[in-house]
């Protein structure tokens, strides 16, 4: 299965007056993480956008564990590895990593979803076959 | 024990290009709810950091599911009730409610932190007397 | 000209490891509050949008006095009216004041632009009439 | 006078559903690209603030003008240069850089403060003497 992983600095701006990270901010981190995982597999959500009708990947569901704080000058690795394929989405394991330390888990579900062009509603849609493999590892 | 609902409103500013609510606002909404939520019971987070000696209420554990997309200009209500005490920490549930639909739901854990005086290290603590009391509806 | 005021409370997740406000929190406090006098006005930004092709009303510039700091708790009254229209932008000014005292105080020019069919780029257009009107205070 | 130049990259979340970059996000990589210049002029701000009893270097004023917007998947520069000390303050301009073309310039005046140990209050104080060689790009 697919994996990377990528290295971010904790900036003032993302810690909050107990002087830990503020935790939306793991969130938007986790989203970059999963672009950079796509990317990773030779796949661009940009252009699979423009190209396929796809509306976006949201989040179906988070389960997140904060293990240790992390603080103002830490360096985070932030590991990301799809686990599981379904039908229409996938889960994306990701492991922060801080001086060594696990310090935040999440494991994420995306869906895949497409814009209905009679409603104009968004529903879920098969797994493009370029996403599928290159989230499988076999591009 | 302990609930409170507070009403949020979807601006520009917190959508990403395809519409939706970019997710880590949610947990932004859900910090200022847990607050909220002590408020309504009578207790202020900051003066229990003042008095205390509370270093915080960090989150330790999310459990989050998105069920259906939030947009631009839609009014939100973020329904939160206390719904277990442990010795050093308290869980919390949000429902966020679209036009009658429930849209995200959120099962938090939280634990009270102190410094350590001696080490400069954050320790879990017991919950203070009038934060569990609060919590449980019984102040 | 249009006015109109607003309250926001600075929350916890708002402040940096200084206690004091994030700064770019109030330039998303200030596209809210843009938001809000339009609506004032009776005008909506996001109808505008859908109905009359207006791509946004992207800022062009912003002069921003950061006077006082803000903290955890405090409740900001952000006071922006419309002072000068211009054939494709119009100016807005922002005061935030703080129990009493001017704390903020920024000037911004709003540009009214339009998605080009034929190069997919986008362009500045002249202020629908309704738009110009409700800023003007004369609807 | 010192001088840095770092690269963000606008990631999906960073912009609005416009899908230009929600411009309190330059804010964000404005703040950043301060610390990034002190570093390149070998100054820590968080040891300055363990050892000299600094409470941070807010900013006093912005002058920001957008000239073209940024999209998702853009690489961009800015370019970051002290231009003025003052006794208790001092100058940075910014300039973002897109695919060759100016984006962004942003002048910004920060303040070096202290807290007033018998007040509890900020104050400005004078820049600390490695703080001042240091942008003066004489250290």
């Amino acid at each position: 299965m697919l994996e990377n992983s990528r290295t971010v600095r904790v900036e003032f701006g993302h810690c909050d007056p107990s002087g830990i990270v503020y935790n939306p901010n793991y969130f938007a981190w986790f989203d970059v993480s999963v672009h950079a995982l796509l990317e990773r597999g030779g796949v661009s959500l940009k252009d699979m956008m423009a190209e396929l009708g796809i509306d976006g990947i949201p989040v179906a569901e988070y389960r997140t564990k904060f293990l240790a704080p992390s603080r103002w000058g830490d360096e985070l690795v932030i590991e990301s590895r799809a686990v599981k394929l379904h039908r229409c989405a996938f889960d994306v394991e990701h492991r922060v990593i801080n001086a060594g330390v696990l310090a935040v888990e999440c494991a994420e579900t995306r869906v895949c979803t497409a814009r209905d062009a009679q409603q104009g509603r968004v529903r879920a849609r098969e797994l493009p076959p370029r996403l599928a493999a290159a989230l499988s590892g076999t591009p």
